[in-house]
């Protein structure tokens, strides 16, 4: 079912496409200004289940690229999310029927949201990561044999570029990083245009209504245990399983930008001092030890929260002494299978450990 | 009158474009084997000249672009200039009656002869820059009011980057020049997609057969005085007045890969050791002193030429010990306006000396 998205689901979907960020994926706060600007402007947002869109209709995803370190600092200003959609219409001879996410985490749960408010395009309620990722190759579209070539990339000077590598998307994101660097470091995309059929075969399913169920569920858990709130809301999603990996101190945090990304590493105590938890990041978390031992790895989620309310802490705002509970949660099948973690699983980011999923590794007795 | 293009004119077509090259521009030797060899398989070029272009005709140059560091080492191996021309075709919905170079001193006079023998398209004799000139912005179609966007850009792996920057010319040379980075240094283009009624507008004509004309005259002068007769052959050109710089023996070179282009100087002893020339370069040579004075400035070409044989010289093959003869050439009244001189004049590279024709700063009587 089709349902309209308001300004009063803002704050939660914002919350949650934080945790589902899993530290990276841009700030959705500064991306929550911008919708409820332009749904102040131009009314609500229509979301359509992946289900309802015809199979023959073209969908164009949008998003923002770029570090997160950046993305803080420099506020999207003006048109340029439409401004790479219609350029890659032109460019393909054909109008959108919808818009839709290519990553649920962070700030691109948001821009395509904006680009529905403004032009009245429907956003389906899907995406291409099921979190959020650094590379644009990094997509189950991808994976599943949906291109991102032709991609459009628009700068805020109105700089509109068009690159097509063909079915090589690394290829498509080693050069649209390079523009993007050259756009001042943030810029925003049209890519990975598809067919309905497309959608339903490839997109990880209802990943914006999870982002609001995520955050509704630890806004209502406050004052009792919204980490038990949270379990709860996912155990009927495809992310059925979350495992708490840790509760401490944030010890040590250690960040830099480096080729476009925010790389570095940050380490926990436990509040009795006896036990390490350590992350490492590429604007995501990747992997989380526990006194040297794995306990959850990429695609699943490795999420720092506040221990208190539960508010999502990204890795651009990890300062010592906070006090933090980590969760891992388990991601859909769809992005587990071998061909998603060639694209997205550990070795992809030169990490040498074999992903083993956080529900196996991390028994549900065993938590805590 | 339209004239066949063959291999016999290629050596000649050369050392011209090599002295127009002004040091830069990349290699022109190494184009020449590529005409040549598309030229055995597909047959001679025809080159138009610019009067009889259609004033409604759409003419899309093509050239290559990179660090002439990167160029030699790196041969254009497939159809990458045609690539880059049918991606321009396509995005602008037109196919293009004719090509032409965007610069006549170096590697780019020999691009689109490779693209007309493939092709089959005739070639224009006429050119953006009537000389090389290290970025994209430096074209007399640009000063005088033609955009260079849309712009396409392929890479030796069948990438194509399309790029619209509206009519800013330099943010295209920017973000083309970080897809070229990115591409490994080298890539082939189609910009300043024109009317030929721009192009009689706006282009310096007819200096493909100037820079054959020069290559014969250093020719044909050999064993008897070849500077003396070059500057006899460029006496009826726009390009009429040769004055001699300097001789003397390279004493000095300083060079190095920068954001993209060959930067440095050099520096000459005349034979009596009395006197100092020194040279400064960006890709091409921009301002040549003598004891101190400047003695001729970008844009007027400020080539270097092997004493007894007035082969040129590019920056890239300067050595210490060479015995050279410097000369300077004057520029067309088009090249030289204040529009020209604020995109390509001496205060465009950064030097402090107001423009003088050389013609001027070296009286005839002068000269030697």
């Amino acid at each position: 079912m089709s349902w309209q998205l308001t300004e009063d689901h803002l704050e939660d979907l914002a919350r949650g496409a934080a945790v589902l960020g899993t530290g990276g994926g841009g700030d959705p706060y500064v991306g929550r200004l911008l919708v409820r600007q332009a749904i102040r402007e131009h009314g609500p947002v229509t979301v359509l289940d992946p289900d309802e869109v015809d199979d023959d209709a073209l969908v164009i995803p949008t998003a923002q690229m770029g570090a997160p370190t950046v993305v803080f600092e420099k506020l999207p200003s003006g048109r340029e999310p439409e401004t790479a959609l219609a350029a890659l219409e032109k460019h393909l001879g054909v109008r959108a029927s919808a818009t839709m996410p290519i990553e649920c985490g962070g700030i691109n749960s948001m821009i395509p949201l904006v680009v529905g408010a403004r032009t009245g395009l429907p956003v389906v309620d899907a995406d291409g990561m099921g979190r959020a990722f650094p590379e644009l190759q990094m997509e189950t579209f991808g994976v599943y044999g949906v291109p991102g070539s032709p991609m459009a990339v628009a700068g805020e000077g109105g700089e509109v570029t068009v690159i097509d590598t063909g079915t090589d998307n690394r290829r498509m994101e080693w050069i649209a990083r390079g523009v993007t660097i050259r756009l001042g470091g943030v810029a925003h995309i049209a890519e990975y245009s598809m067919s309905g059929a497309d959608v339903k075969r490839t997109a990880i399913p209802r990943t914006l209504s999870l982002a609001l169920r995520v955050g509704r569920a630890i806004r209502e858990g406050r004052g009792t245990d919204p980490i038990a709130c949270l379990a709860e809301a996912l155990r009927e999603t495809l992310y059925r399983d979350l495992r708490v990996l840790f509760r401490g101190k944030i010890a040590d945090v250690e960040r830099r930008t480096e080729a476009g990304f925010a790389r570095g590493r940050a380490a926990a105590l436990s509040f009795d001092g006896e036990h390490k938890l350590e992350l490492e990041f590429q604007n995501e978390n990747l992997v989380a030890r526990v006194d040297g031992e794995v306990r959850c790895l990429v695609p699943d989620l490795i999420c720092v929260l506040e221990a208190e309310t539960a508010e999502p802490i990204t890795t651009e705002t990890l300062r010592y002494g906070q006090r933090v509970t980590v969760v891992g949660i388990s991601t859909p099948r769809l992005m587990r299978t071998s061909e998603a973690l060639a694209t997205f699983g550990p070795a992809a980011f030169g990490l040498p450990h074999e992903f083993r999923p956080v529900e196996d590794i991390v028994p549900a007795a065993a938590q805590g």
